[in-house]
């Protein structure tokens, strides 16, 4: 399965719109009904990548002047999980640590909406992946009004403008995570309303899975289009040269696992990371060192 | 002393330089050899403002929206910890916490330079007091090259349009704290060269104070000039009209005790803080309570 990882990248000048993705997608010249040959091809593409993945973030550790930040968005039932399952499980967890954001704490609304999301960031070499993000803070916070209440914001004058400033706050604080060395990826996980009904009722129906329900997911399937739109008005407003967005299609599982380890790797290598280079010095401090042990 | 803080404030759109302010400042109507009289008001008003401030202080945990940020910069002996000391204390230290920041921890040096600082803000309701702040990157990290090395930052394209790119950064930071509901309020107290000769020697021949004396802030103002040009550049750059700097005459400390407290003072009346009003839901609940208690 060889696909550009650009293709899937929303272009910040460009308005999207949602409907025009197709959460089932698959490559053109494929059987849309025969797909066996291209999910055997998809898992090795992501086995190479996770190989692939290893490396760099031994090299990412090395070199310690860059991290790499990962942020996954999506439906309820999107695959956010297995999607960081399938992708990082081969990292090194030394380097690599994963946050899934909940419901705020009372101290955590007690900041701006940034903050809590601060305090994890990954550090120099190491990768964070967040589950849900700040960016519920333009989602789940915009659609729901008693959770937007639950915020305790000063007196809003201008409420469009007030999603606007939200929108223009995290361009500006990813901006700075950029240029402080910090890679960061977003990924927005795009499944139907059909593939949701499945998966959720996959999820009742097995033992396994059942403690993943909760009927809030019922509640919030039945605000599926205004969430669409949160959705897709955060993908135009906050995907930027320096962090952009890529809409994965997810009715697949398969085909988002490769997609998602395709755009990792692509990036990351991007950096051009290398081990740090031995000055004069330590070359003869090495040396010295062998020696003495030699003599042992 | 009436005076008008506006008058020290920094207007963002026009450039200003530090040698026209005077770090001796006294109010024109004074005769600068015989202010004992004028010494006595400030302290009358120093007083007045802190009893405001601490009514302020109520409102603002009462009402639980606002918070306030206050930045304390200034060379060595500039009279951060006095002007804390003098112009804070008084207000409840429940709802008041001061950081002082000095050399970053190995993890802090692995974040971007905000990250520090933003773990320490103040959350709703409270007032954060930093006794030097994220500024110092622009400043002691931008004169001395042995500090910026520590930073271990990624390879920097265009070194003029790197500290561009960080003032950018705080500004943008500062208008998102703004907008999510923090007052942020700074200081850079100005004092000459002269006078902290005189504070140092001070320092040196006070046993209560000799422990505040460190060989470094000899050696520091050996580079009083590339620090003045620092401090001057980045009051040019990164006075807002969300977040203005105020520059203070701080050679006498009386002086720059009555202005911070006049300017803070100013500032939080500003937001008009009441009382939470009592719903009338609320009343019943209250008025229910009462009964119940008065029958025990």
């Amino acid at each position: 399965m060889s696909v550009n990882a650009r293709d899937f990248r929303v272009c910040s000048d460009k308005g999207i719109c949602l409907k025009n993705y197709e959460s089932n997608w698959l490559p053109k010249w494929i059987d849309q009904e025969n797909h066996r040959g291209l999910k055997q091809q998809a898992l090795v593409v992501l086995e190479e990548n996770r190989q692939k993945l290893i490396h760099e973030q031994e090299l990412l550790w090395a070199s310690d002047s860059y991290a790499m930040l990962i942020i996954l968005q999506g439906m309820d039932a999107a695959g956010k999980d297995s999607t960081i399952r399938h992708v990082m499980s081969g990292v090194n967890p030394q380097g690599c640590r994963v946050t899934s954001f909940k419901t705020p704490s009372a101290e955590e609304l007690k900041h701006d909406f940034l903050w809590r999301h601060i305090k994890m960031l990954p550090e120099r070499g190491s990768i964070g992946i967040f589950n849900r993000s700040y960016y519920e803070d333009v989602l789940i916070v915009k659609v729901r009004s008693d959770v937007f209440a639950k915020q305790k914001l000063p007196p809003i004058e201008n409420k469009e403008r007030f999603w606007e400033h939200r929108y223009e706050d995290i361009n500006s604080f990813e901006r700075h995570l950029t240029r402080c060395g910090t890679l960061v990826l977003k990924f927005y996980l795009h499944i139907s309303k059909k593939e949701q009904k499945k998966r959720l009722l996959k999820r009742l129906e097995n033992p396994a899975k059942a403690w993943k329900f909760s009927l809030t997911d019922i509640e919030e399937r039945t605000k599926w289009s205004e969430y669409e739109k949160a959705y897709e008005e955060m993908l135009n407003k906050t995907s930027t040269k320096w962090a952009p967005w890529y809409v994965v299609p997810a009715d697949r599982k398969w085909v988002a696992h490769a997609l998602v380890s395709e755009v990792i790797t692509t990036e990351i290598k991007k950096l051009n990371l290398e081990y740090p280079a031995l000055s004069e010095t330590k070359k003869r401090e090495l040396a010295a060192a062998k020696a003495e042990l030699e003599k042992e």
